[in-house]
């Protein structure tokens, strides 16, 4: 279907995804909220993609607040597994509810072939991290819990289960992150994520420089943005990922266009500002199309 | 939920939208694939989304090619009805099937509020109109009946349903397309879109010129994108479609920024072509979603 | 599409079911969980249908424990709704999350045109009632903002909002639950529901005499089944729903069924205990799907 | 989530149902329609589940017609597959369209895992088989190229492409039958259903006695039910399907007790013609949902 094989004969992507985890250099992944977006992500040269709550709700017009259901998150992930061939990695916000809903995102989520899933510390229904609130988290024993579920769950040894800890974006203090982060190792986490809504870097750093375990490191640097890559993999992360920026692309791509159309009387107006019907084409897989074609 | 709230008090969208056609001047609707640019076509000024089934399917990742199946497009464009309060017409391909599919989509449609559903001449499965590949149309009877089957299956009165022909798409005479939409609207079809890919308009604006009939006329100049909104409005067109620059203008942000990141080292180089956090959580709804937390 | 024509023209549902309320006789509601069964509550003469989240998890294999999402619930009761003509009353849980998703659930629900929603004051995720298991509730003042956010996001003014305590089931005293059901009027449910998993009426029947508002009383006699239904009336219930009794036929019946042909050699044997084909194909509307054939 | 595991770990259910076809005996499908049917499938000791499109369709009290569509299809076949730990047969229609169709159709099916797919040779969109209209099919070597190219699109060699031929439905010799399974059985068919709707085994038995391949094949004995297991064995086939024995077993066990309960005023009348809530609860699986409360 797809001018993009899937190349699912050697290897699964969650195996793949831990090769990389375990490579010389940082893994880069970028958010993506449709299939589209993703395919786009893999054509750029990135080495997965984020499925990110905060693009699939924005792409509904909903807030990032527990309103989108796992249902609609797990057909929107699904398809973009579907259109590449890099590993999703699946941003699953709590895990949709307690343990119980953990354990039962992981199975549903492995049918569909994600290669990763990523949940965090907060209390459903949740908010937006960088929204302009306070958060509160699940006591740590019970977001150990929901890990443990959800790893007693899973099937395939490579699929991967992140911890995200919240602990800095609800203002609590790096040996707070670090304790609930190592809590989650112990519990079964692949990886940790400890996301920070600082302009600068130093939070971060800090944690992974106390960081006392083998399990890899994840940072969004969306705040922080001027940390680069070497900085962040010298500092101990392994994979980064740009979470939000697929959407934010698209927004002042068609926001821009729009603005222009609405302000002539002719579409050619534009033109030169959107990419021809032939690209579209090339990325939905038409001409694989029409060699189907009886 | 939305920042701009749906005033259905006043009227339905669907009376709303005939009411537009009658007025003095063309009604501009734009393609879209999600709430989000839905949200976005609206607060660009124009007067309704035209919820494609090329956008639809290219979101996917797939050929636009009768593959998205009518459950989703109808999600799509439920979205896209509610994060607007401006009508949306939704591209409705061949009706999915024969006549009983559109009496049971017109069904479905209804019951989820949408304005307007357009459906084509075109054989299921169809392929996209612009695609390097010959097109088989139904006999006009064959299609009539489709129309005639899709208004006895409506209850609102106001809903309207649009025929599309794409006879001249076809390869056919501009009489072989005038008999089609004569015969549509004698079996029903409340406005008649005549689809062409010709590079120059002259014949969608002969077409027009011998139409015979009250029935508004509805263009999509993609290809004739030299055309202006006045020169249509005098040919006799009421509605136009610019119908994939959604998606295109969101495919030349995204590629272009995922471009630059990817040769960079930091998220900090491409800020400057990419909303901030704070527009999409505008266009999200973030600030009601506050104040209903308790 | 149905051989049973929705009457919208003569109402709304919602508008029907307030005057079914403001009766001279008890409403009687039974448990469903897909369109064909909502059907054959309809044949039986019942006047409304529970879309039940209890049959529809456990329609899915799943236990009743918030693991079926939002948009399958949805679906399930807008098919139940699209196969019937009398009033669906929308089993909600607990609005599937905090006092946003209630507004959004409303929202939703509004759209498909549902007649009723009905939400509950557990904890999300939720146990089914009748588990063998503690129950913990929302505090009182909570879940009446649940009640008031919904009824705020309410458009049409004829649907109804039906607040459900869970304060008998969790072991609480009469008084407790009145004082929560009084203020969910206040909050302004529509109605209420007071659960009880006795063996015996006496608890619901002190309810209903100490019940100081003119807002009707729900009732479910799932365990207390030998009270009457003019004794619920009597008593001052409005509505009595058998809010399982759908599922737990069809269970039985395909047991037994099956159970049959598995120790038998050829479909004969089993003939006299299903129903023929043809019924079905009644049931299901084939009739009018002929003619609607070309 | 479910007392019964699936033993994904012992081979797949691909795997294990090509070993059941090469086996001693004749394999037993059953026909279901959601997971809580599929699961009493299996309880029951059959070997399959048939996820009978005639079932999911009148289950959404929908004709039989193509309008369910291929996704609804793939949710109630995938929570079927879910809830059991037996093969799952999905009854595909036509493909859903034309040969592009299929190879979409055999990629998302095998990407949530299902065992085998079955595609008839009629018209989209279909009627059913027994309904009482003409049936027209496609030209053998149009139907031969979605066989073909739904064999190409597979990735796990084990996946079962079933070729359902309805020549016989259609009123054609049995040798027309032959020669269109024959072609399909060289375009890459895993089997060979021939469907009848004779009240007497013989044309199916003739088909057998002159089936010239070693491929297997399937028959489904709903009007000519007093054939035995034993004497389809004997005459070559492999796998024998009660195709819509669930359904029509669940429609008369809520029909009768629905029908009771609403010529009483009590549920206590019917509970002996119900299951209790707790075998409910164990066919949901919910003692393992308690195990997993924090």
């Amino acid at each position: 279907m797809h001018e993009i094989q899937p190349s699912q004969a050697s290897g699964s992507k969650a195996a793949r995804l831990r090769e990389l985890l375990a490579g010389p250099s940082v893994v880069r992944a970028v958010g993506a909220h449709n299939g589209l977006t993703a395919k786009l992500v893999q054509r750029a040269g990135f080495e997965a993609v984020w499925a990110s709550s905060f693009e699939i709700s924005a792409s509904h017009g909903l807030p990032d607040a527990s309103l989108v259901t796992m249902t609609q998150y797990l057909d929107a992930t699904t398809t973009m597994d579907a259109t590449t061939d890099i590993p999703v990695i699946a941003d699953c916000d709590t895990g949709f509810g307690g343990p119980l809903n953990v354990a039962y995102t992981m199975r549903c989520y492995e049918r569909a072939g994600i290669a990763a899933l990523c949940i965090e510390d907060k209390l459903f229904p949740k908010m937006n991290s960088f929204a302009d609130t306070g958060q509160d988290l699940l006591p740590t024993e019970e977001f150990a819990l929901k890990i443990k579920n959800g790893k007693e769950a899973q099937t395939d040894p490579d699929t991967l289960l992140i911890a995200r800890t919240e602990a800095l974006i609800a203002g609590m203090e790096v040996s707070e992150a670090l304790d609930r982060a190592h809590a989650y190792v112990t519990a079964g986490a692949d990886a940790v994520l400890v996301h920070s809504k600082s302009r600068r870097p130093a939070e971060v750093l800090e944690f992974a420089s106390r960081w006392d375990s083998n399990i890899p490191l994840v940072a969004v640097p969306t705040t922080y943005s001027t940390v680069t890559e070497t900085e962040l993999y010298d500092a101990g992360f392994r994979l980064v990922i740009y979470a939000n920026h697929g959407l934010r692309a698209a927004v002042k791509g068609v926001q821009d266009v729009l603005g222009e159309l609405s302000g002539t009387d002719r579409a050619q107006a534009v033109e030169e500002r959107i990419v021809p019907m032939a690209d579209v084409f090339a990325l939905q897989g038409m001409r694989s199309a029409f060699r189907t074609k009886p």
